[in-house]
This record gives structure tokens, C-alpha cells and sequence, in this order.
């Protein structure tokens, strides 16, 4: 449960650029409670209502993946792969029995029992296949949430400021006031466009970049269970399992 | 028939918010039928023309998707599943007449009979995708009727809005009827805006989510068929069909 | 030849949610010729420039399918292929010769004709995918071209606009006259936004769901031949067509 | 070398669109070599930044091919077709070396050589099919040439009026120079509008309409060599190449 | 290391345009750092909040590529292929590794040397093409940095310049400064949309160019090693090789 630093950087260093617009203004004069209330409440009400509650715990649970490293060791994953290969070559694949406790991970773990229990690679290949459309399918359902967020905001801080504007110009008897009322119409526009760019858009594309990251770590166990099976030698499996990586370190 | 709280909250709290942004204004100001009609009317009329009568009704219908909760009750059928390997076990794919007046669901209903009939699995698959594909070209119609009627809100929200400020622009005799007029004018835009995010994307959405809850459903049923015809046991299918929903749960 | 009652009253009810529009103002304000000249004008000429003169013709004729009712009877498309499918049984494919001058369709003529002559099932289905490819591409063409003049309209209507405004903007000697100018400057962008979603793009998704329903009437077609060309029994093709009706219907 | 005169008039009548939105000023008003320098400029010279010199001199021989005529006889193909059919019946494949030198398309005469040179049919598909892609992907190469220029104008064009915008706000010591400068100012978005819409979009729309009939001439050439190949008869290679056209002609 | 001249000239050409654009001001004018920060740093960080350390190092050396020209001598390849076909036919595929010492290309000596090793052609294949795919995730990875600051820019701009306008519209007390300020306000979004088209996105676009010849060297790499494996004279190999090219030509 590391933190994300660059994440969490990153939203300082955009409160940090804001922070150098108010050169010309002060922190009071761009803070308005009810703007914030229409814009950004505005599009978190509208997102939830499209979800069932399940929906709505898993993208409350996303947060926590986004915000959090979870650092994927493919290097210690493909060193796995090749001593499991040597005790399959040894002992058959019946003697991963000893290592499966080991295991935390528990795709891998299911994939790893499967062996044992001599499911048949193809069969293997298809139920593996199924968990992994499912958790793209649920990660990309997540990732839709903040999307839809990020699209709602300058929508509804568009909504508020043409509320504000229609009161302004509905009242024009004190002209004084026009310009000052005019500036708080206009901030809920800026909380909203605030709201998408600056804190749900990163969220979705943390969410999507840490997804490759598992999905290429799930298909390097799905493709090494499969040559475990059809006996292929630990170096086999290593220069195999070591394709996947070359392009990743650029 | 259970009403889907979390749609109807979801309103109730976009009125809400919107309510926080009168503070500085009365819902009087911003009530105007004739910009209504302009902006959802016309979004309405010119989706409608699109459809045939037949479409029309299914949109209709649709509406009742969207507002009721249908749940899909995935562990009851991967019992019922369970059960059915067992009877096909015992009596063979034939003892299944003695369930199939229990199935509620038509859907699969129908594929349980066609095993019963001896039609070969190829051929559940074959007429069963046919059904699938042809739901999920039904759904995608209905969905993208309300997603044009999202689109068109505010471009008709734009159109009352023009039409309004070219009368302001051509009569500016009377300086202290500009302001007001305007406000009015930008009513259009309002609605349309309003309509398109508040109220006719959640539907669009929300007939998407549950759109993938009944083909997930629906998926479990085919396959979970064709294994139980090529004579899988009672814990091999329930082992695979548990495979579609372990990240279900998150 | 039947009107396509929708599209009509459709058309009908936009005019008469602008006339709702027109409360405040007249319908002489809003009309200028030279604005509609520029905005849809220059939006139909820029489509048309990018069409060959046969494309334009196969456009002007989608119009003609856009506001005509071509009803697909699938009933009577299942119960001719049941009737197919018990003289071929009774005479062989051969005995299909009696009935195909009655066939008025050329599509399914020319698939029965086929398999009179004895065209093995696999050429029958790859000649007419061919043919449905083809289809497909047309119509996506003619569709496109309506999308596009929907594209173009708003842009040209901006043109227009700002081109109004610049001549404004540049003789601001006599004050009384920038209101009306403005006014009529905005009267393009007008003209363009309610060519392009009030006339274009409902002409354009007509023709989809059209296209939709030809699709599926063809691809009953393809898949009839097959299986009669196969000796499938009149009952069993009866409900494998049905399949592709039963979501149909909602 | 024909002009394609649907796209030369189409850019005349363009002209005369916009010469009717000269009602209310003159030509010169909306004349400015700066404005155009910068929208128009503006988005060729970024859009050069990111082609490579051979792209570049790519799109030009595009411009080419975008305003004359390449007319693909579809008939004549089909006839040599049937001829060759004939021949190779009668003389064996070899007998096409007849013909090979009056072929004038080079691709077309490729593919006849490597018939007589007896490449096996698989062989020929694949090697023409690579050739397909590799047409694909340099016309697509181009056809994005025109579409970021035409999506950098608008672009620049906006850079030059914010521009324009800032320096007459900047210096409002003389009130009567504000609304002509402010006029200024908008054309440069004029310019980029204009040649987005009236200029780079139908070049590229053109070039993809080009692009198709060329890919189905060519597709219609692979398939025709093939059966030439498996030795079908004159009258079957017929029906069959046919089939690729009767929907184009609607 | 040779500098990608059309990308250097054509940055140079932006900033030779947009001068053109201040023949009625002053580049002081128009120079604000707090409006510069905004835009431009807002969008950057924003942008890297999204990334791993990892990722934002490899976007760095994206940079690099960007702005050097790699040139793929295809010609050189097809040499190469040819004079290993030609060994290959008379010292057998062992007979390679006299060569492979000469081989500065990476993947095209891994290529090589498993053909040496006898790794099966099918598994060639396969495993070259795991690499493709990783280089190919690993490229779009860092074009989408690019892209997203491409989208961020225009966005920050516009909330630096509502800010902006916030802080004028609420102390209308000095008119005269009313125009000035407003100026300024406007400055980030012109920054905001010059960073994203005369900037970012030909960065993006230059990356994607650069990538597509990438892929097309090493799928020639890919075809031609499989060639060699199965034995291909080298006349034929280089007759195969050349159909990847044709239409590189133009």
C-alpha cells in the first residue's frame, strides 16, 4: 500500500500552477461553494445515477488502485516460471503441489492448481481467457465512471453559469453589480472545467495505464502455465516469457 | 417491478443541486415553456422522426428497463446448472422435461429444450448467438435513441437561443427590455444543456450497464448449455462458470 | 411507394416547435435568403463537390428511400422459405424452377436460381456476401453524404456569420444600425445549426435504421439458401429464421 | 489526365456562396494577407513539420490524383477477364503471354506474370494482398495530410483572432478604432474556417471516395486471377466478378 | 543522430507565421509567464500526474526520436535477406553465423540467430510477433503523453483565462483597465491552443510517422526470416520482400 507519488504530485503541482493565476486576484475571489455545489456535485449526482450500488462501491474502490502502487514484478514472475519448470521436469507437474502455498497472487495461484489437477492446456487457456474479458470488462467499467464524471462537469459548470447569467441579465437595475455577479456566474464553468482536466481525467488514465500493467502481467501467466504444461524447458519458457518485456524497458 | 433507486435518486438529487444554484435567483426566473419546448421538444420531435412506430414503442419500453431493477441472480444459475448436470448424469439429457416447466427465464428455456430435442451443440451455439446478436442490435437501437435525443437537446437549445437573440438585436429600441430578453433567450440553451446531461445521457447509460449485466447472463446460459450436453460434470461446470463471474465481484 | 409517416411528421412537428420559438419575435425577422444561401447553400455545394456525378445521383435517390415505407415482410420471407424447403424435399432443389418466376425480389431470386443450378453452398455464400458487402458500401456512402452536408451547414452558417460580423464591426458609424446587423449576421449560424439537426442528420439516421432492416431481411436470405440448399427439413428452417426475429419484436 | 469537374465547380460554386454573403460589404473588407498568413499558413506549415520530405511531395501527387479523373472500367476489366478465361482454357495459362504486353495497369500486369510464371494461387493472393495494404496505408497516409490541415486551420486561425483580440484590448485609447480592429481580428478565424471547410475537407472526402473505387478495381483483379488460376470457366469468372458491381450501380 | 530537419523547420515556420500575426502589435504584447505557466505547466503536470516514472522517462526519450531522423534502409534489407538466402542454400542455416556478428539491428539479429538455433518457424513468428505487440503498446503509450497534452493545453488555458476574467469582471471600479486585463486573461488560452497545434501535436503526429515505418521494417524482418526458414531462393525471396515496397514509392 504504497502511495502513487507522481499522482499525488501531480495534483499538487496543478494547485501549485493555479495558485500562480491568482497573480491578479486573491483565493476568495475564485471561491464559491454553490458554483462548486452545481459543477462538480452536479456531475458526481448525474455519473451515480447511472450505476447500481455494486458499481458504485468498485469505482469507490478504483480510487484506492489509483492512488496506490502496485508494482508488478514481471522479473521475479518469469524467475517463478522457470523453477516451476525445473520441478515439473523433475517431479511432474504433480510436484508444484509443494510451491502452491507460496503463491500470493491468486490468478496465478487458480492457474498454477489447474496444472496440477491436469486441466487441459486448451481448457486452461479458455478459463483464464474468460477472468481476464471479465476483469477487463470490470476495470473498463470503472474507468467509464470518471470518464462520464469528466464529461458531466463542464456540462453542468455550463449549466450553472447560464442560470447565473440569466439572473444577471434578468436584473440589470443596478449596473454595479452587473460585473461582480457576471465573475460568479462564470465560476462554476471553472470548477467544472477545473474538475475534468485537472482531477478526474488523471484518474482515468492512472486507472488505464496501471490496467496494461496487470493485463500483460496476467498474459505472461497465461501463456507460461500453458508452456509449463506442453513441457517446455525452463530456458524455453525464459526467452519466451522475456519477449514480452524487451520492448517494455524501451 | 422494483423501482432502480439509485436512477430515481439520482434525479432527485440533480434537482437539488440545480436548486443550490438559485441561491442567487428564483425558480420563476429560469421557467419558460416556450424555450422548453424549443429545446427538449424539438430534441424529441426530430429523434422521433427517425424511428419507425415499432422503434418508437420499443424506446418507450425501454424507459421501463431503465427505471425498474431486473436482477440477474447469477448464483442461482449456476445452481440451477448444477443441478441439471446432475439430473443429465443420472437420466440423461432427457430427464431435463421433468425441470423445464420450472424455467422462468424464456431464454433459457428455450436452450435447455433444444438439448432436450437431442439438437446438436454446434447448432444450440449457432441459433443461440443468432438470438444474442440480434438483442444486442435491438438494445444498441434503443440506447441510441436516447443518445440522439441527448445530442439534438442542446442543439436545439442553441436554435431557440439564436432565434431569441436575433428578435433582441433587431428591436433594440427599448435599452431596458435587452437585458431581460436576452436572459431569456439564453433559456434555450439551458434547457437543452440540462436535458442532454441531466436527464437523457443517465438514461442512455443506464440502459448500457444493464444492457452488459443481461448478456453476461446470457453468455453463462449458452455455454453453461453446451457443456452440459458434451456430458461435463456438475463441479467441472460450476468450476467454469464461476470463471465468468470471479471479477464480477471486484 | 408509401410516405414514411414518421419523417414527415416528424419534419411537421420541428416547424411547428419553431413557430413555439417564434413568440417573441416574427417569422419575417428570421428569414434571409442570403443567409440560407451561404449556410446551406455552401454545405450542399461542398458536399457535392466531393462526389463523383454517379454518387450524387445515388444520393438523390436515398432521398427517395429516406421518405417511402419499404416494409420487410420476414413472415411471409420464413413462410416462402418453408414452402421451399417442402418442394425440394418432395422434387428435389430442381423443383424450385415452378416457383421462381413468382419471386419478386431480385436478391432472393437470384439466390434460389443459384441453387437451382446446382452452385455449391459455399460459392452461393461468398457470391452473395459479396453482393451485401457491396450493398454496405453504398449505402454507407450515401449516408455519408448526408452526414457530411450535416457536418457542413454549422461550419458555412459560421462563416456566414463571422463574415457579418466583420462588416459590422467595421462600420460602426451609425450606432442604431449594429443591433439588426448583428442580428442578421446571426441568422447564418441559425440557418446552419437547424439544417444540420433538423433537416440532415435526421434524413441520415433514417436511412441507417433502413439500411439496418435490409441487412437483416438479406442476411435471412443467405442463411435460408444455405440450409435449403442442405436439405434441412421445413420445420427446422422455420425456426432457425426465427431466431433472428425473436428479439425483434422486443 | 481529365479534370474532375464535379470538384472544380463544386470550389466555383463555393465562391459564389460566399460572394452572396457579400451583400452586406465588400470583398476588400474581408481581405487580409496577415489573417490569412496565420490560419491558413499557420496550419500547412504545422502540418509539413510533420511529414517527411518523401510524404511530402506524397500528398502533393495527391492534389493530383484529387482533381482529375481516374476513371476504373469495371466492364473492360471484367471482359479481359472472360477473354483471358478463354484463352488459358484453350492454350493453358501460358497462352496469356500473349496478352501480357497490351495490359496497361501495372498491377494488373504483375498479377497476369506471376500466373503464367505459375506462383501458386495462395502465393499470388498473398502477395497482392500485401500490396493492397501497402496502397492503404500511403493513401491513408495522404488523406491525413488534408485532414490535419484541415483541423490545424480552425486552430490557427483562432491563434491569430485571440491574437488580434489582445492587442485591441490592450489599447483602447481610441474607442472608434476598437469595432474595425475587432473586425480584423475575426478574420483570421474566418480564414481558417473557410479553408477548412470550403478547402482541405473536400480534397480529403475526394481522395477517400478515389481510394474506393481503386481498392474495389484492384480486389476484383485479385479475386479474377485467382479463379483464372483454379481454372474456372469464362461464364463463371463473370457471374462471379459481377456480383462485385451490382450494387454499385444502386 | 541526424536532426529531423522538416520537423526543426517547420517549429521555425510556426514562429515565423505567428510573427507575421503581430504586425499590429508587439511580441511584449503578448508575452505573459503567469499565463504561460498556466496553460502550458498545467497541462505538462496534469499530464505526468497520469504517468509512472517509468513512462515519463520513456515519453523524455519519445523526444529524441521525434526530433532525429531514423532512417530504415529497406533496400539494404532486402539485400542483406538476399545474400542469407543465398548462404543458407549453400552452408545450410548454420552456415548464418558468419554473418551475424555484422547484424547492428537488435531484432533482426535475435531474428537471425533463431533461425540458426532450428527454433521452429511457427514459433519464430510468434515470438517476434510478441515483440511487434510490446513495441507497438509501448510507442502508443507514448504518443498518448503527447496527445493528453495536447487535449490539456487548450483547457488549462481556458482556466487561467475564466480565472482571469473573474478577477476583471469583479473590480469593474478602473474602466479604463477593464480592456488591458482582459487582454491578459485571454493570453492563456492563446497559449493553451498554440501549445496544443503548434507544438504537441506535431510531436504526436511526427511519432506516429515514424512508428509506421517501424513497423513496416521489422514486419519485413518478420516475413523474410520465415522465408529463409522455409527455404526461399533468394529471387524469390527478394521478389516478396519488394511487394512490402511498391507502393511505398507512390
Amino acid at each position: 500500500m504504497k502511495l502513487d507519488t507522481m499522482l499525488v504530485l501531480g495534483y499538487l503541482g496543478i494547485i501549485a500552477v493555479l495558485f500562480i493565476g491568482l497573480t491578479h486576484g486573491s483565493p476568495q475571489e475564485i471561491w464559491s461553494p454553490e458554483a462548486l455545489a452545481v459543477a462538480v456535485g452536479g456531475a458526481v449526482v448525474a455519473t451515480v445515477a447511472g450505476l447500481s450500488l455494486q458499481e458504485l462501491k468498485e469505482s469507490l474502490q478504483a480510487l484506492r488502485v489509483a492512488f496506490t502502487i502496485i508494482s508488478y514484478d514481471y522479473e521475479r514472475l518469469i524467475g517463478d516460471f522457470v523453477s516451476y519448470a525445473g520441478i515439473s521436469r523433475k517431479d511432474g507437474l504433480l510436484g508444484l503441489e509443494k510451491v502452491i502455498s507460496q503463491i500470493d497472487d491468486p490468478f496465478l495461484s487458480r492457474a498454477v492448481q489447474m496444472a496440477i489437477d491436469g486441466v487441459e492446456p486448451d481448457l486452461v487457456e479458455e478459463r483464464l481467457a474468460v477472468e481476464l474479458a471479465s476483469m477487463d470488462e470490470r476495470h473498463a467499467r470503472t474507468r467509464a465512471t470518471y470518464d462520464t464524471m469528466a464529461t458531466y462537469s463542464p456540462a453542468f459548470g455550463m449549466i450553472g453559469t447560464i442560470m447565473g447569467l440569466v439572473f444577471v441579465l434578468k436584473s440589470l437595475n443596478d449596473p454595479t453589480q452587473i460585473g461582480p455577479r457576471m465573475g460568479v456566474a462564470l465560476l462554476s464553468t471553472f470548477y467544472g472545467v477545473a474538475a475534468c482536466y485537472a482531477v478526474f481525467t488523471p484518474i482515468s488514465k492512472k486507472l488505464d495505464r496501471k490496467h496494461r500493467h496487470e493485463v500483460l502481467y496476467r498474459q505472461m501467466i497465461v501463456k507460461g502455465i500453458i508452456w509449463l504444461q506442453t513441457g517446455d524447458s525452463p530456458r524455453s519458457i525464459e526467452a519466451k516469457l522475456r519477449s514480452f518485456l524487451r520492448e517494455e524497458r524501451g
